[in-house]
Order: structure tokens, then C-alpha cells, then sequence
């Protein structure tokens, strides 16, 4: 392992210049450039290739997924590997998948990058583009941990098979055929996920819990065209009006609880452990409420900030749209007005539960005035698994190495459905160990990747695979 | 008059040949295409060049205002005047404003139009064309009905000027300033406005009142920047959720009634007679329902339709604009809501005090979460005057001879703003003898102008210069 982590220092400046490469492509999936998107699977095709693995491109409907597997290339040292695994012949070796992502968000609003998004600048210590942290660089590291193996001439103690693909921000439509349908080159002992958060610089985390998602449209009709509002105004409903108060009627606005019936059936309260474990070493609230940009912070009465993002469900309206938007005005009564919503869900909360309900809940105080359209949309159940599986305590062993220290268990609020996927497909419990800080600015403007963690996350990957391969048998 | 008559009748084929062309040209104001403009207005000098009018093109800041004269060209003749005016100089004729506009609401949505919006078709004795109603049709009436006296060679009893502006349709912004610049010019008795609507075919209508309007903008703002929705929601307010929650305490959504302190102050109720005259001959709330093409009918509880559009005060959302509107859902919190809200206004409420008091309740309603601003817009008076003043009572006896009916006396919903403007700059009373019916499609797909009302209207013009020069001194 010496060699391993030897190569790694030494090689280095050079993985952050192939680094800047990878990011370097405008890999964005939601606007569907598929000049850019193939150009990117192609270069990791190639570079994955010039390490030594087996590389593969799968089409899709969409767009293709990058597979690239050690099988066949690496021999199991007997010195390497615990005695457990000693004596299993090589096919029985264990394998591993790790699951990323080359596609990225859009980068607008671009009059707010400080640097151009897809020209990769590094400054005190951070490498700033689009995709830099979500998702290329995260998992970078670990096809550079798999290259320090290779190139030393290091056995590596199991298997391991990348599955990139290229439609994670576009909510990764064509995975779960892509998995049913190799399912047995995909038949492993568990998946790890770099795409996830720490909570600060120093301290390592793995991630035990996501929210599930369930997404809602609700379009109001009123006139069969927009009318003028001198004429007319005041004799009808105005879907717009009619769409606030029903909105409004969601949620309490003293004390943010959702008014739902039912909304919160099979929420569980955190133990008294879970809410000190959750609480231990976390963000203070005005340095969080400052990285938000906000006045003040709100959400449900008796619950910190913390347990609002992760261990409470929330309705939050992601876009309204009705009338006229453009400059100065323009007196109509609208014809239509429509929302997007999404509920954020935790254990036990059921898509499909919460979906009914709240269906119920609009049907019953829409007013008979104007014509209601309800259109369920994407959903995802709650994550959530006890943080004492092998994959966890090989992860924690690995990262204590690196870091130097414990790694934080910590809930995310986000939701991540190919974790669903693994599970409910293959089978696959997966092990969430994020290299992401929480001003990485996924998503938004200036995203940059913080470079210590790039090296950490190196390092940890190459203990990773030691400690998932001298681990217990995987639960 | 049996010439000027006989002529109208004689010459109608070539007025909507005329017609059609006038409309054909897209003098679309609001996008603002000076090509279109600038051919509009020198088609219309040239035109009423050719009847023999003095006429000038008068430059402003923004588009051309048309003012065409018959100074100068006719005789008083002594036969047709009344013996109140038989005796005045000649430069003491009276002399009326005829306010028309040239400019035409955008055409869009294109794709509701059945026929080419600047291709004029007429169809079971309507013409289809934007602009064939609002404002061009309507005003062409008069115009031609000058034509038929001086082409007759009957003396005009009155002398007329035409203002005919191009901004109409995006506020009047440089009407004023021209009122003020040429107010010795503009000196007359009345102004006569054909820009309104009559309730149906065959009853003509004057518009004694019209709601004022007083505009605004709301502006919530949340987060410095939209927040991934799985991440953060939850732990802070979302503006869209805070704006939608503060639309709805503006009103009752039972009875409709607006909940904002003082809004209805200085708001009459009708006298037993204004109702009843009001309601006589008026649309049944069943067809006026279909019209609409809505559900059901909602307002103020206690009122009619009639009532609801033309003697009580509105808040109307004319369109909320927050987050993510596109496909599908994009996970969210974001960073501003906005809404666009107009108040419709009648006798005696003040735009100021309005939009006071709206202010006071949103500021009162808005949550410490959020930073809300409002910008308030643009304002104008409700306008009522007593239908008994000479102006009325001429057109009314010029209407009967025409229609065979006594025109009814209606309020009407919407806001003409230079009404105002010719009461407050010039001192002038505003006759409202509209020619539109309420199908019209103004602002909507599918314009049209019944071809009767056109006939029509320039014999009810032909006959109300005479009614004007021969009424008992005007109020």
C-alpha cells in the first residue's frame, strides 16, 4: 500500500491537470448537446482505458453509460487479503460497483460565475467549474486510486466495475433499464456513491440517510382565455388568486407544520441518541443561516435546522406561473395559474401515500370556481439504513486512516433514487462516502471542488477496497 | 343630411375596402416596430389628406400623433344650425375633439387566430383583423362620415379636430405632453371618444363611468440564490410559499369581499334608480357565464355581475412569477416570488389612497422571513360624470335616429386613463359613444367588428354634429 499511496503524491500534479481536462467538457445533460456529452464519455472511455481497465460504452434511449470493470486484469495477492477471503478461488472474489456520474447541471446564471464554468481555475487550494465537485471530481479520485494500483503493480484485493452515466441531473431515466438488464455483470457485494457531503473540511462522513421525493404539478383553469380585468374583473375567479389561497392553505404560517391529514403518517421522532449523534459537530445556525443568505431562518416549531433538512418532510412550491411576466403590466385575468411542488420525505413516509394525500387535501379546498388539474410526478421513497453494515465499518476503518479521524454519521436532506435502484434491482446495499463540502455551490454558480478532499478522497479509496475486501461478509 | 346620408350608404363598399387596408398594416405598439407605426401614420395623413382635411403629423418622444382639422374648410350653414348658434362668427363655431388610436394590441397567441390577423377577412358581416374593432374600425366612422359632408358639399355645423395617437395600447405615455403643448389649438366644447362597447347589436350605448386603476408590484425575496430544495428546504421560508400566503389574506374567499383595511372607503352603494337602470336590458348571468367561458360566476357577495364589473372595486393577480417554470420539476427553493396586482377602482376611492392602504396590509401580512418590496405603477382616477349634460343628451337623440332605440346609459369596467387627461388638461367632458360589442375579442384572437356597427356608426356620427351644434350650451 505504500507504492499505492506513494504514486498517489508523486502523480498527483498530473491527475489534477487530467482533472481540469475531464471538466473542461460542458457534459450537460438537461440542455442535450449530444456533441458535448459524447465527447465527454468518449475522453473517460480513453483515459479510463490508457489505466488498463476494460471499458465499455452501453448505449441508452439517452445517453450512454461508461462501464469499466478490473475484472480480468488483477490477480488477488494472498498476503493482501484477510483470511476470510483466503483460499476463495478467483471468481469468488469480491466485487464492488462504483457508481458516478460525467454529466452535469447547466451552468446559468453565467453573469455569476467569477470564473468562466467550463475554463477549470484553481485558487487557494480549490479547482473551480462546473461538475468539479458534482460529480467528475469526486469520482475521479477513485479511478486515480485504481490507476495507483495498477501502474505499481499492486494486486487489488476485489473487483471493481464503474458504472458513469451521463443522466443523473436529468433524473437518471435510462439507468434502471441499464441495470435490470445486466444484472449479472452486475452482480455484486455492494456499491459506493462519492456524491454525497461532509460536513466541514476535516471531517469525513457517511451519509446513513437521504429524503425521499415525491413531486406534484397543480394547474387551475379558470376562463377559457385570459380576459380583460377592467371588463371583467371582479365577476369571476382568478385561477391565480384561487392558486394562492389553496397554496396557502398547505401549511401553517406561524408554526411552518405542513396541514395535511395524514401528510405526517409513519414519521418517526429521532431517539434521543440519533438527535445527539445528528447534532455532534454540526453547523451552528447563524453561520448556517448566513451561507443560506437569509433574514432568518424558518421551518416546523421544535426542530433545529438540522432535523428540518433531514428528519422532517416539508412541501416546498419549486415554481409558480400564471398571467403576465413580462416588464411593466398587463390587466388580465389570467386563464390559467400552476404550481410545482415537491415533498421532501422521511422514514416511513410512502410516495404514494403522501402523493394521495395531498391530492386530497387540494381537492377538498379547491374552490368550485375553477377547473383543477393534479399531475403526480417523480417519486422516490425515503433512504435510510442502519449505519453498522460492513460496507459502513470498512468505510469508517478507511477513512479513519486518511482523515485522522472518525468519520461524522450524518442524514442528508437530498434525494438520491438510483440508491433505490441498487437495491431494488440488484439488490445492492450502497455506501454513501461524499468528498463534497456544503459551499461546494452544486447547482449553482462558481461550483468548485476543494482539492485536499480530491487527495483525501484518493487515499481513502485506496483503503477502501483493503478494508470492503478483509471485511466480514457483507451484509 | 338625406345626401350625407344617401353618400354613407353609396360609398360603403369602397369605406371597407378602405377599412380593410387601414387594418392591415401591424401597427403594433407594444413591439414597438416603427416601420409599421411610421406606414400606419402616413397612410392615415394621406387618407384624410384625400377628404380634404388640414392635417399634420405631430412628432413625440414616441410614436406620431395624427391631428386632422376641418377648420378652415367649412361654412357654418345657416339653415342647419339652431337659433342658439345662429348669429355666432364664425370663430365662435363650436368645436369638438374626435380621439381615436392607430396603434393595435400585439396579435399573439397566433395560433388561436382562425384567420391572418393583418389579413382582414369579413365573414357573415363581421371583419376579422386586430385592430378592425380596437380602435381602428370604430374611430374610421367618424372619419368617414366627415367625408360624406364635405364630399356632399354640406356644411359641417361645427368644426372638428382629430387626434389620433399611437400609444394607446401601451399607456397614452406622451399624450398628455402634447394636451398641455397645444391646449390654445385643443380649445373646444367636448371631446367625442368611440372606444367603448355597446351591450349589444342593436342597443347602443353612453358610457358614463369607468373604473380607475391603480397597478402594483410585489417582490419576495428569500435566499440570495435558489437552494436545492432537498438540501435546505425545510430549515427556511420559501418566498413563493410566503407570497402565495400573503395574496391570500387580501380576500375573503367566500365572499370575495377584499380585506384590506380602507379599501372601500369613499365606495357608494347605488341609489334604488342607478340600479335599476343599470340592470335594465342588461345580459342574463347565464349567457354572460358561457361568455366567459368559466364554471360559474364569483364575486362580492351581494352583488350582481353588473355590479361586480362596474360598481365595486377589485384586487386582480394579473400573473405570479417564482422559480422554476419550464417541464418537468426542477428541485428548488427559490430565491424571489413576484406578483403583478392591479386594483380596479370606482367613485370616489383616490389611486393614492389605494395603493396606501394595500401597502399598509402587505406590510402588516409579511412575514419577518422574507424581504419584501413593492413598487407601485401606474394610476388613474375612476371617472363618473352625471349622463344628463348636453353631450349626453345630443348623442342620445342622435343614436335613437339611428338605432330606433333609446341608447342605454352603462358603466363600464375597464379604465380609460385620457379621460382623465382631456378633463384635467383641457377641461373637457368626454362623450363615450362606443361602437365595439362585448364578442368583439379586443386584446383577444380573433378580433372582429360587426360591419352594422360600422354602417351604423357613421350615421350616428353624421347626425351627432348636428345634435352637438344645436344642444343648449355646453356643460
Amino acid at each position: 500500500m505504500q507504492k499505492v499511496h506513494a504514486y498517489l503524491n508523486k502523480e498527483y500534479p498530473r491527475f489534477l491537470e487530467e482533472l481540469k481536462e475531464y471538466v473542461s467538457i460542458a457534459s450537460i445533460s438537461a440542455q442535450d448537446d449530444k456533441k458535448q456529452i459524447s465527447k465527454c464519455a468518449e475522453w473517460l472511455v480513453a483515459h479510463i482505458k490508457k489505466i488498463g481497465l476494460q471499458v465499455k460504452l452501453f448505449k441508452t434511449k439517452g445517453n450512454p453509460i461508461v462501464v469499466a470493470t478490473t475484472r480480468g486484469i488483477t490477480k488477488p495477492p494472498l498476503k493482501a487479503i484477510s483470511p476470510l477471503s483466503r483460499g476463495r478461488k478467483e471468481k469468488n472474489r469480491r466485487h464492488f460497483l462504483v457508481y458516478g456520474h460525467y454529466d452535469v447541471q447547466p451552468p446559468e446564471p453565467l453573469e455569476l460565475w467569477r470564473t468562466s464554468p467550463f475554463k477549470p481555475t484553481v485558487k487557494n487550494g480549490k479547482l473551480f467549474a462546473r461538475g468539479a465537485s458534482d460529480n467528475k471530481g469526486q469520482n475521479f479520485a477513485h479511478i486515480k486510486a485504481i490507476e495507483a494500483y495498477i501502474k505499481t503493480g499492486t494486486p487489488l484485493p476485489c473487483d471493481l466495475t464503474f458504472i458513469i452515466e451521463g443522466e443523473e441531473e436529468v433524473g437518471s431515466k435510462n439507468l434502471s433499464e441499464f441495470l435490470r438488464k445486466n444484472e449479472k455483470m452486475l452482480s455484486a457485494s455492494g456499491v459506493v456513491i462519492s456524491d454525497t457531503a461532509m460536513p466541514e473540511l476535516e471531517t469525513p462522513a457517511i451519509t446513513y440517510a437521504l429524503r425521499g421525493i415525491a413531486a406534484m404539478e397543480i394547474t387551475m383553469r379558470g376562463p377559457d382565455r385570459d380576459l380583460h380585468s377592467g371588463m371583467y374583473g371582479g365577476s369571476l375567479e382568478n385561477p391565480a388568486h384561487a392558486l394562492a389561497a389553496l397554496l396557502a392553505t398547505l401549511r401553517d404560517k406561524k408554526t411552518g407544520k405542513i396541514l395535511v391529514d395524514g401528510f405526517y403518517d409513519g414519521v418517526t421522532e429521532l431517539s434521543r441518541r440519533e438527535r445527539e449523534e445528528l447534532h455532534f459537530g454540526a453547523q451552528d445556525s447563524e453561520s448556517y443561516r448566513e451561507f443560506l443568505g437569509v433574514k432568518c431562518l424558518f421551518g416546523e416549531k421544535g426542530y433545529s435546522h438540522l432535523e428540518h433538512t433531514t428528519t422532517r418532510p416539508t412541501i416546498e412550491i419549486n415554481g409558480i406561473t400564471s398571467g403576465y411576466q413580462g416588464k411593466g403590466s398587463k390587466t388580465i385575468v389570467p386563464s390559467v395559474a400552476s404550481a410545482k411542488i415537491t415533498m421532501r420525505l422521511v422514514p416511513h413516509q410512502k410516495p404514494k401515500n403522501v402523493l394521495m394525500a395531498v391530492r386530497k387535501h387540494l381537492e377538498k379546498n379547491c374552490p368550485e370556481t375553477v377547473e383543477m388539474k393534479i399531475e403526480s410526478g417523480h417519486g422516490a421513497p425515503p433512504f435510510l439504513f442502519e449505519p453498522t453494515n460492513t460496507l459502513v465499518a470498512a468505510a469508517r476503518r478507511a477513512a479513519e486512516r486518511v482523515w485522522e479521524k472518525q468519520p461524522r454519521l450524518i442524514r442528508e436532506g437530498g434525494s438520491i433514487p438510483i440508491v433505490n435502484d441498487f437495491r431494488d434491482i440488484l439488490g445492492l446495499s450502497s455506501l454513501l462516502a461524499g468528498l463534497a463540502l456544503p459551499d461546494d455551490n452544486a447547482h449553482s454558480p462558481n461550483e468548485k471542488f476543494e482539492l485536499a478532499n480530491f487527495k483525501r478522497g484518493m487515499a481513502f479509496s485506496a483503503e477502501l477496497w483493503m478494508e470492503l475486501s478483509s471485511a466480514t461478509p457483507i451484509v
